[in-house]
């Protein structure tokens, strides 16, 4: 990457009416992070190493949502809303600190790849004064088209003011521009309003550079990445457009996905080689997967570590915390919180395992559950290595059961159990023959009753 | 709409055998609705104030089915199938009744739009004699031609009887026609059977009427509403086409569908506006989620409403009869049923509940089970504001726990517990120090012996 | 079929990097099958009795995973890679044995039709001695030409070798081969290795037989099923394609799939008629659904039969060895493995039923256990018939539990109860008025203090 310092303008003051929605609209998320966050990863990626936010409202929040990938991201409210050119403007104190490139960048556009922003300060560092970022549309009618003469930009027309010559040019405006800091204030304070809206138009500047005698050209993106998100079936397109791409990575990257198209990532899912992902699986934010595991059908992972060769569902519940090690195993209709389970432990069915250790090589019975919870505070149940918790047993926390210790099935378990000791906590069995019969009938009888009664 | 009367005949007497079923073939379901009943349904969204079903066999099925939308509707019984114009004449009772328009619509047809509808009645209205719809598919080898001179229709030919020009024409016949009342059984008693199959063809009315000096004209439905279903692939298309629909509407509406392909609706699905739904949720006929919802990943609900803010999944299955309130929350593994649960209750992991009311901010511990039934009656579970039911407990019902109750983890609850109260039902624990590992050697020495002996 | 015989070589000794995998590529699966196998399949529907696999590394994986299909099959080890023809005469004692037709087919191309082998073998026995299977791509670049003349194949030319108007030919070498058994030898062996890579290309062939004046003829198959996989995203591709045909062909059968892109079948998946499965099954391998049952959404079944109008789902999980007969219902949260669910039985909540037999009508309460494992050993729970499990009951293992038995919710059942008989195994409800709300003060304020604490 050059080593031009570069300020990257975000502009998230659209009010996103279309989104129907009580939140700012660049705060809506794919794969689990914020737009206007892609936005900032992306100019982070690209090398910015500033962050102006130009916003509407809601700009605690959007720089909050924006942060972890532009710390000292600054704040400019637009509150008039007068075109493109005077949202740039907004953030004239940022532009006029003087860095070498401008990046102009949209908060609901948030599929662009770093490698796109890169070209175009490639070119401002090789020249140019103005680079707009094009891509070709299967059907260019509506956009706008970038009119280039030997290689040099030198308008952007609008559709409705196009020749039948114009119109037939398949390169269109993206919106997204660099911009050489030296020149930036300059053309944008000449940008006028002298249109039907009465509008500052940011397109504008690339007329008034090249009439300046200024390089202004155009490069290429792909139609997808330039995709801007205007309600909320656009929003689940560009969802889709992100989530193929990562899956398509993942298995270049040695993961098996039977059925891509039913795994979900998220946007810092972490996956190892030679892991098999069945379909239908949910990766929320922060799960990293070892090599060599297994994610069975029907899992909903978020927070999780799966270590090297461990089993997961179908139909496993991970939560934050859940830390499973190698070759341990949590299977159907588990959910685990806050634990971890260590090395070739065993929690297979009907479980509900929270704030807790299972230690290496213990087995948890279907149906055992830590009662961890008193209604106002949350207690620690800790397994030892090799223990064996018979099924349906319940664990009322805080509770220690030593290493290989036996908890016979059924049982409520509420005091310490050393290790190698056998607990029993349940009743004895009464059996009283012909009664099951005689109930039986009572019951019969009363649903006949009842029913008749009901007539 | 128009104040003229309009009477639709729904032919439906098709045998479908090739869907391969015991049942007719418009009783199989698109969004958990008939065929039958989503055209009918569509009749009365255009304005139909009378149905007229022409069925084969199974009128009755097909008359409960369609019933909703078109209340009265009348069958009648096509005995042979002699072609379409046959068919329509065998409502030739209802036709002669004297509505102002016929709609002629298929039974298996089911996607056709009101709008479709209401743009061949509003024809009608204008003066013309016989409307027919049709579509332009993206191949028009094999379908029927609108022919058409100066804006009228003059014919509608058969893709094995075209000129080679007319085989150019896109425009073909989807089968729907609307039909001045006035004029209906006088065209229709026209229609001849001097052909190959020695059947008599709806179609061939176009000429008839164009002879006979009356207006014929065309109107243009969408290929994907004229969809007609044959077996069961080509049903799992106008399913997909109708969920897309409905998808892209609940997003446009602000609902997030964070990946819509995976979201099934009913045919009455109801979703506020800043409901997230996660992927691979399933709505059941009956469900209605007020705003700001959340139904996570891998939920199952019918019958059931969703309070504003209430949280459901992932792993949640909700039966008919479930009615959370205001931020109440149903979590992984759980089962409701005829069951409230009422503002800000917590039903969070491994439980069912049936026949049951959860108080308001009561918390059920994981694991506890509503015994509901005893083989022949169901029973109710009456559990107080503000209780916890500790986890992996029975309630066996009838029975009630009083506001601000408390249960003990793993107690079986066969009496009722008043206001404030604490109950047990569980046995005392038992510690046999050292018989843990007495019992595991014995146990493993069985094992290698039953392994010994299998050799 | 044709009486003539064959013999199928399958190469299958690429290291297939590209896969990022420990596994040779070939044994990467499709529908639960490994790719190899499926060549195998395919081979031995197109009539082939001999199969030799060339293999570079793993041969005796490959061989186990191809024998089901083509038992007896020869290994030859490729110790160099130099070239397909080279690869092929690594079977020269396979070759050299004597069938009337050879089949060269590759392992990591998975979809080819037998429809398209067995046309290929017909040339063959009208005469031609080499046949060369073609297809045509929606973009022929990159791909080699077939050119044919006079209905003859007289060479295949790269891509790069192509003259313009070869170029121009959309018909393409997919690899795949039938060739004359009594020609074969010989035109292998005059293949030779004069080119920029120095390898023997088995296409060369094509020529030398047409110059020995042999009848060289090409045939079509389509695009989809000649794909060759390199990577696991092509592999997920191949995966796609192969669902969409079974899911096609099991609603043709009458089978209604309400999403078919979102159910998964294995290779050996069987449905029967009027069965409606819902969105999101998985059908591992050796599953078999009978007439009318219904798999109900989110349902992962393996190793399982469903018996006629059996209920399966939400959320159910039949593992292997599930027996499910006549009308019997397994629902949400419950898993069943190694058991026989008889007639009419339902096990509908919660529930993990393994090691067992539940009688017909017998009724399994939610949250039932079968305590079958010991740490060591699986035991057996007989239940007989019309028993009434009461909900949330452990049974511990070896157990019967005889007919009409009933057993009181909450119970831990340890010894065989008789026909008939009534059972508890649960301890009886102690009641502190007042003490719940006592505690929970105690609760909230040890939990206020905590938190007081922490800061």
């Amino acid at each position: 990457m050059t080593s031009r310092t570069c300020l990257s303008i975000i502009l998230a003051a659209g009010e996103g009416t279309r989104m129907k929605s009580t939140m700012p609209k660049v705060l809506h998320q794919i794969a689990g992070l914020a737009m206007v966050a892609h936005v900032a990863r992306t100019a982070e990626a690209a090398g910015a190493d500033g962050v102006a936010l130009v916003v509407g409202h809601g700009g605690d929040q959007v720089k909050a949502a924006a942060e972890r990938f532009a710390p000292g991201a600054k704040v400019f409210v637009q509150t008039e809303r007068l075109g493109t050119a005077h949202a740039v403007l907004a953030a004239r104190q940022a532009i006029a600190s003087g860095h070498d490139d401008l990046l102009v960048m949209f908060g609901d556009t948030p599929l662009v790849e770093a490698e796109s922003l890169a070209l175009a300060r490639q070119k401002l560092a090789d020249g140019a004064a103005v680079v707009v970022i094009g891509f070709r549309p299967p059907n260019a009618a509506g956009y706008g088209r970038l009119i280039e003469k030997d290689g040099r930009l030198v308008a952007i027309r609008e559709d409705k003011d196009c020749t039948d010559e114009e119109r037939k040019i398949g390169f269109c405006n993206a919106g997204l521009m660099a911009v050489a800091g030296k020149h930036a204030l300059d053309l944008l304070d000449k940008v006028g309003n002298a249109n039907a809206k009465g509008e500052y138009y940011l397109t504008d500047i690339v007329e008034i550079a090249d009439r300046a005698g200024l390089a202004v050209i155009a490069t290429e993106a792909s139609f997808e990445s330039v995709l801007g998100i205007n309600n909320r079936a656009e929003l689940a397109e560009a969802e889709a457009i992100w989530q193929k791409r990562q899956r398509r990575q993942a298995m270049l990257e040695g993961a098996t996905l039977i059925a891509p198209e039913t795994v979900h990532f998220s946007h810092d899912t972490e996956i190892g080689a030679d892991v098999l992902v069945e379909p239908n699986v949910w990766f929320g934010p922060g799960v990293k997967i070892a090599d060599g595991a297994t994610i069975h059908a029907f899992s909903h992972l978020e927070g999780t570590n799966v270590g090297p060769r461990a089993e997961v569902g179908p139909f496993a519940r991970l939560r934050p915390g859940a830390d499973l090690h190698e070759k341990a195993k949590v299977g159907n209709f588990c959910e685990v919180k806050k634990a971890t389970v260590e090395k070739g432990a065993k929690v297979n069915h009907l479980t509900y395992i929270g704030d807790a250790r299972v230690g290496a090589g213990a087995n948890i019975g279907a149906g055992t559950i830590t009662c961890n919870y008193d209604g106002y505070s949350k207690f620690f149940t800790d397994i030892g290595a090799g223990a064996f918790i018979g099924s349906n047993s319940s664990l009322v926390a805080p509770i220690v059961i030593g290493d290989g210790a036996y908890v016979a099935s059924g049982s409520v378990i509420t005091e310490e159990i050393p290790a190698d000791a056998l607990a029993f906590g349940r009743a004895r069995q009464k059996t009283l023959p012909g009664k099951g019969k005689e109930l039986r009938e009572r019951f019969a009888s009363a649903a006949a009753a009842k029913k008749a009664g009901a007539k």
